[in-house]
């Protein structure tokens, strides 16, 4: 049977990941490696508080065109340690791209774990020698699980297709709502693709998938210093070229890349950080997307939303106020109809007869759909959350910095 | 000793309450009376959807210019329940009217509590006829009483003052962030004054003290169906009529409005569900006051800052965080300052040295301050909030439709 090999599933890939001494024990360290020169693109996070190891990526993809390489540890966010932060960052990157012979410009690097405090230099110096040394294609799986704060389960996918015949792959790790160690829900998402693919519709097509992905879920409404989505592509599947977003080979690419992304989204939401149940919110027919964004925004952020579908209560009353304070749009709600697990639940300003205990048997499963029609227009959005929990408050507030 | 009057205080005014039957047990329907006709105002929650007492009571203020009364019940919400809900509210407020042989447009009404349920009008109905046989200048307190929900204790408060050597009064009952029963936070407030005083600048103090109070505080940032802040002016107290916002006069009655509504909007944070801290955000030196109040919901609204103070952690990664994520500004946070229980943790991007062990005791205490100075202008705002707990969980996951 073949190795899963996850991110090195495309050519030219190899990983690793290392246990370097930041956390207590297990794997905190991961190098992902292309022998053959990268385009890179990132998506950030809009926090105004950036993490040091976003800052000095940034600029290195702003200034560079040929990456090679990017490190990740997890256990310490690097963030809020002001000059000294980007000067380890660089330290690190600088060692690794020593011991792998390349130019330091292209090393990346990403961090997730807790703000505030120095990065342990001289420890994870000394593992960046071994870690340059084991990674191989087989790799994948340790990188994976390298990058996890308080994941439950890694989170890994890679799928092949093809453009005009030729077989090209993606390959992809993440890691999620982990917010006791890593002070928030860090999200760190890292692509391998063969793809040969121009820089400016790489990013084109990064972006999309995000929007369409890691941007449509939402734990609880906090954005962190550190989100990075970073992908390399170092064009060894030798497709013809996608340089243009109308043609087939693009829309070949980006599909694959969401159904990449999107599996790893729902993964993240499926290990919420004391999350019990996966919340699947459809905002169907407004008049634009930007209005189903923000109800279904309101309502995926909604305290009151949250711990009700913990405690399995169809309780209609919150969602509609949810979707009442949903703010800079001006919804007629005279018409709106509310669906819970496809049961009419609200309907003209007005409760629905319904079987209340039939609607409360349907709620017991993990997989929760809230729809909500608005009957104004032709726009749709779509958003996974989890649920709000006693283990929630527990694991965000037993957490000691 | 003299009995404490509440909102009985101001001249002319009776109230109190009586168990209908819509709780249970306990008061659940509490009756305002004034014999003179009063000036009234309100302020209402922005939710689009909107409660059927809160839709009654904005018709009849928009109508009609004398108001006699006003008749509350908490149990039920009379949200959700189509053209039903707004005949039943009609109805109730038809019959005080006939009982106390007013107008029926002269009495308003207000509703807390479950949504998406028909009121017990039968049950109610009954109740009004011993109601308004019932109401006295000792009645405050019932009426207090009979409009909680969850809330764990009353809320009340009155002051006396002079304007031109003339005393003038203004007494005030209100009900918080019990969000089991009813629903959702709904917060009502009920003020009695016997100032002369006219219609458009009483609207004007109110939303001004409004602002200032209840508009600064934040349990979970939900925004109920039913908030409804409501003020009758008999002008009994024969001031000369405050009818210019520039006199002493206006400025005398605003400060003793907002001593009052501040006070109730405190006692409704040290009442929040499950809540067991009152925090309070000072955002100093911002460009302007809506940049100040963004940042302060940002760190108001954020779980993760909420469940750390609950755990006492002084955890100020999750505070700047927060702050970094404030949507729609642009702050520089290069020179940013913040303050946890007055001691300086973050400075310049970077994190200060202070004694971790001397400030993890200062968290034990009730009140928790939070300051941020952002030294890039002369603006400020400051909000309360409650802490995220176990017991919120708890409390709002138990409830059952």
């Amino acid at each position: 049977m073949k190795k899963y090999k996850g991110i090195c599933t495309p050519k030219g890939f190899v990983a690793g990941g290392i246990a370097s001494g930041i956390k207590k024990k297990g794997l905190d360290l991961a190098l992902i490696y292309s022998a053959s020169p990268c385009k890179a693109q990132a998506v950030m996070t809009k926090n105004m508080v950036l993490a040091a190891p976003n800052i000095v990526t940034k600029k290195k993809l702003s200034k560079s065109k040929n990456m090679h390489a990017v490190l990740i540890n997890s256990g310490n966010a690097n963030c809020l340690m002001g000059k000294k932060g980007i000067m380890d960052a660089e330290e690190l990157c600088g060692l690794v791209a020593e011991k792998l012979r390349i130019n330091k410009n292209s090393v990346l690097c990403a961090s997730t774990g807790i703000i505030g405090k120095k990065l342990p230099l001289a420890k994870m110096k000394r593992a960046v020698p071994p870690l340059v040394n084991k990674i191989n294609v087989d790799g994948g799986i340790s990188a994976a699980r390298a990058i996890l704060t308080t994941d439950k389960f890694s989170k890994s996918k890679s799928v092949t297709f093809k453009i005009k015949g030729v077989p090209v792959k993606i390959g992809a790790i993440a890691k999620g709502a982990g917010m006791i160690e890593p002070n928030l829900a860090t999200m760190l998402c890292f692509v391998s693709t063969d793809a040969n693919i121009s820089a400016g519709i790489l990013k084109r097509a990064l972006t999309e998938a995000t929007n369409s992905s890691f941007n449509c879920i939402s734990i609880d409404g906090q954005m962190s210093t550190n989100d990075m989505v970073l992908i390399l592509a170092n064009g060894l599947a030798n497709n013809a070229v996608i340089s243009n977003t109308d043609s087939v080979g693009y829309k070949t690419f980006k599909n694959a890349l969401y159904e990449v992304l999107g599996h790893l989204a729902k993964q993240i939401v499926a290990d919420a950080e004391g999350g019990s149940k996966i919340i699947e919110i459809n905002i169907k027919n407004t008049k634009s997307e930007s209005d189903a964004k923000i109800v279904a925004r309101s309502i995926a952020n909604s305290a009151l939303v949250k711990t009700a579908m913990y405690g399995e209560d169809p309780n209609f009353g919150r969602i509609m106020a949810a979707v009442g304070s949903s703010p800079g749009t001006k919804l007629k709600l005279n018409k709106i109809k509310l669906f819970i697990q496809g049961i009419c639940v609200v309907k003209n300003s007005d409760i629905c007869s319904f079987d209340l205990k039939k609607l409360r048997a349907k709620l017991r499963k993990k997989e929760i759909n809230i729809t909500i029609d608005l009957e104004q227009g032709a726009s749709s959005f779509t958003m996974l959350t989890s649920d709000l929990t006693k283990e929630y408050v527990r694991l965000n507030s037993a957490y000691s910095t």
